[in-house]
Order: structure tokens, then C-alpha cells, then sequence
């Protein structure tokens, strides 16, 4: 049987989402416990791969097991071994051939920016010092959405075969009352590095570094070196991944 | 010349707020800033003492100096200094009588129980496995205000001279869309240990562990003992100290 496991972790403590040979991830955390409680070697496969300190506040994995224990007491025997920066909140069985990665017919990313020094937010949000220019951001961010080719905010050698996304919604929100600024990005898939170097790319156009023609040129060019920035990983959250109903038993 | 600090912090990594001889604390933290940029020893007086891993998202100290620096560039030179746990947000001049715990008139302490094993909110929050009765809590909760001596709930063998406390507020709220129950109360003044203690003997007649007519009895048998346990500092946070205006200058 196949099982989708429903998760969510503070990404400050780990070398990103994928088990690397020497650094603490979560994949190799939640194949741990997960080869502990079912006593045998279980592989998961994510979403997607999270960088070094992204966060997720929705992420799904899949993994194959004979037999799982019933479900209450198997979510709280894995919250128990992975530790208080991950949460598993759900396992829910689905079809054979359900894939957590090939199936995701849509990922959302949230981008958080705090306008002033918040010691509550210093693991989840970029800090700025001067409010950027909100409107022009989302005149530029709107351009994402008629967009194919992402290759100018792709992380150079990668072995991606295509650089075609298709960007369904970028937006941002300024939250006065709260000093914030927040990014939303919904795509079909993400290229590796790709919001981090979206935002950084934005901000220089909402603080006039880039005018709204060097931003189009830059998409147009496909070349990374011009675009923005990344931006740390401590602001950036996974925040949604769609799956079609059809994969869920 | 006199000043008012208002501040914030993340209280995870002190000792509290009171200058400890061994371990680092929130004003000595502040002091040694203030002393260096000031270069003058600069001891300051806090509106309150949290105790360890206690969470402060408002607070005012005061301070005494000769001269200081323009504000927007004192306020960055000492959040330069004090880390990212601490967030200097405003220097403001007061009468020279002022005095931050004496002259304050009002604190409101928030208590953040969370229904879910959240990874953000590990630091900032007491997770509970059940949901309690917020009918019956706000129920007791209401007759603190009719409470006037808080000997039940107050630490023992401290030298404060009276347990008198005037409560004006005390009230449960339960927000299911983030499983999140957070407790409010508001009073001139609290006794060490107070807010906890209340919490841990409503958070005991929620679950049905102490009856109302035996909440009544521990308030007015003011024997500390019988009160419910003292909650994790995890979850408390001060979040506002009400000065009278004619303070400020």
C-alpha cells in the first residue's frame, strides 16, 4: 500500500529537505522514525526539495508500507521521533501509483518580509529597512503570469531538463498594522532557487534599482546572472501543494 | 534627564528579565548597551521581572542620562548590540519622577495554548493533547474579578508585602481555524508566578479536574498549594503596560 504522509516543519534546524551524506534533513528524519515503527527500510519521497532553512508549512511525502499501525496511535508515535521541529499530521492511504512529487498539480510559496526588528519573527521572516514600492512590485510580479521560461531566476547547473513554469498567481500584500510584507507565488512547479531569486529580483524593482523595462529585459535575456538576488531562506514557506482528488482512496 | 525604553523580547534564551550574577538576562543585556553607547554605567529599571523563557511583546524601563544620541540612531546602535532576541522600539523622554514599575497602571499577560504539535510555535506556546471546557474556564476565569487577594496563586516565601491584586480582565478565547486557546488577563499589578498559576487551576477545571465550587475554595482558602500546577514559561508573554500620560514629556 502507498500512504501520502501530511507534514509541516520549521526549516532553521536542517540542511534542507533532502537526505545529504553528512547533515541532519528531514527526509532522513522522517525515514528514520518511519524505518523504526514499521521495522523495515522506508524511503520517502517529498513534493518537492526545500533549500537549507525554508520552512514548510504544508509539505506531503509518499512511502510504501505492508501494514501501518492504526492511525492515531502511528501519527504519535512518529511526533514523538522526529522531534519538535516537524509535525506529521496526517496519513492518508492513496492509490498505487499516486507519486508526491509528479502528481502535485500545483505549489504554493509564501515569502515573508518584516519592516521592523521583530524578535518573534527572526527565524521566519527577511528583515528591511524601508518600505518598498508595493504597487510597482505587483505590476511587475503580475508580468510573472505571462511568463514561460524562468531559466533568468534558475539556479545555474542543475540538471532540469525544462525551465517551463507556469506561474498562476503572484502577488504581494502589505500588512500596515503589522510591519509586513508578504509574497504569494502559485506555480505547476518551481525551478530550484527559483522565489528566493523572484523576490530578490522584485525588490530591486520596488526599491528602483531595476525600472519595469530591466525587469522584462531581464526575463526576456534568460540569463541569471542579471536577475536580483536570492533571498535568505529563513522568510521563504512552502506553504500549499494540490493534489487531484483521484489519487486519494 | 529621564527615558522610557520600549521594547520587545524573546525570552527562549534568558534567564528572565532580572540582572543574574551568573546567567545572562534581559536587563543586563540591555544595560551593557546602553553603558557602552552611553560610556556610562547605565542601570535601568524594568516595568516588571518575567521570569526564564518568559516572552515580552511589550515593555518599558527607565533610564537616566546626561545626553543621549538623535533617537533613530540611538534606537539602531542598540539594536545593533542587544542580538536578535531583544528589539529596542522607542526612546521616549519622561518627568523625572517617572518610574517604570511604579508609576505603570495596568499589565495585560497573554497565555498561548496550542491544540496542535505546530513547529512554529514550539517556543511560543503550551501544547495540550485535549481541548478543555472554555465555557466553564471563562466561568471561573470572570470571578477573579471579584478576587481581591491572590495569596492562592502567588509564589511562595517572596517578600512582596501585599497579595492584593485589582483584576480587570481575565478571559479565554478559542480559535478553532488555528486549534489556538489564548488566555488574557489584565490587572495593576500581578505577584510572582501569578499568571501561571491561574492558568494551570483554570486550564484543571476545563478538563474537569477541579470543580467550580473547588476553584472558590482554593481562592478563598489563599493556601498556594492547592492551586493547579504552574504552567510552562514557554507560553506567557506581557504584552502591554499602561502608563498614565502626564509621564510622558
Amino acid at each position: 500500500m502507498r500512504y501520502f504522509l501530511k507534514l509541516s516543519y520549521d526549516g532553521t534546524n536542517f540542511h534542507g529537505w533532502q537526505r545529504q551524506p553528512m547533515d541532519s534533513s528531514v527526509q532522513e528524519t522522517i525515514e528514520k522514525a518511519l524505518s523504526t515503527i514499521l521495522r523495515k527500510d522506508t524511503p520517502i519521497v517529498g513534493a518537492g526539495r526545500t533549500d537549507t532553512g525554508v520552512h514548510a508549512a504544508q509539505m506531503y511525502a509518499h512511502f510504501d508500507a505492508v501494514d501501518i499501525p492504526e492511525e492515531t496511535r502511528f501519527i504519535r508515535s512518529l511526533n514523538n521521533m522526529v522531534g519538535h521541529d516537524i509535525s506529521i499530521e496526517a496519513i492518508l492511504p492513496v492509490t498505487d501509483d499516486a507519486h508526491a512529487r509528479f502528481d502535485a498539480v500545483s505549489r504554493t510559496y509564501r515569502y515573508v518580509v518584516t519592516l521592523k526588528k521583530d524578535p518573534f519573527l527572526f527565524r521566519y521572516a527577511h528583515r528591511l529597512y524601508k518600505l518598498p514600492d508595493v504597487e510597482l512590485m505587483n505590476h511587475a510580479a503580475g508580468m510573472l503570469l505571462n511568463v514561460n521560461d524562468f531559466t533568468s531566476f534558475a539556479k545555474l547547473h542543475t540538471d532540469t531538463k525544462t525551465n517551463i513554469c507556469d506561474v498562476r498567481n503572484a502577488e504581494w500584500q502589505y500588512l500596515p498594522s503589522e510591519d509586513k510584507l508578504i509574497f504569494t507565488i502559485s506555480a505547476d512547479r518551481f525551478l530550484r532557487n527559483m522565489v528566493r531569486a523572484v523576490v530578490g529580483t522584485l525588490l530591486d524593482v520596488g526599491s528602483g534599482k531595476l525600472s519595469i523595462n530591466e525587469f522584462v529585459e531581464i526575463i526576456e535575456r534568460k540569463n541569471r546572472c542579471e536577475a536580483g538576488a536570492s533571498m535568505p531562506a529563513k522568510g521563504l514557506f512552502l506553504t500549499e501543494v494540490v493534489y487531484p482528488e483521484r489519487i486519494f482512496l
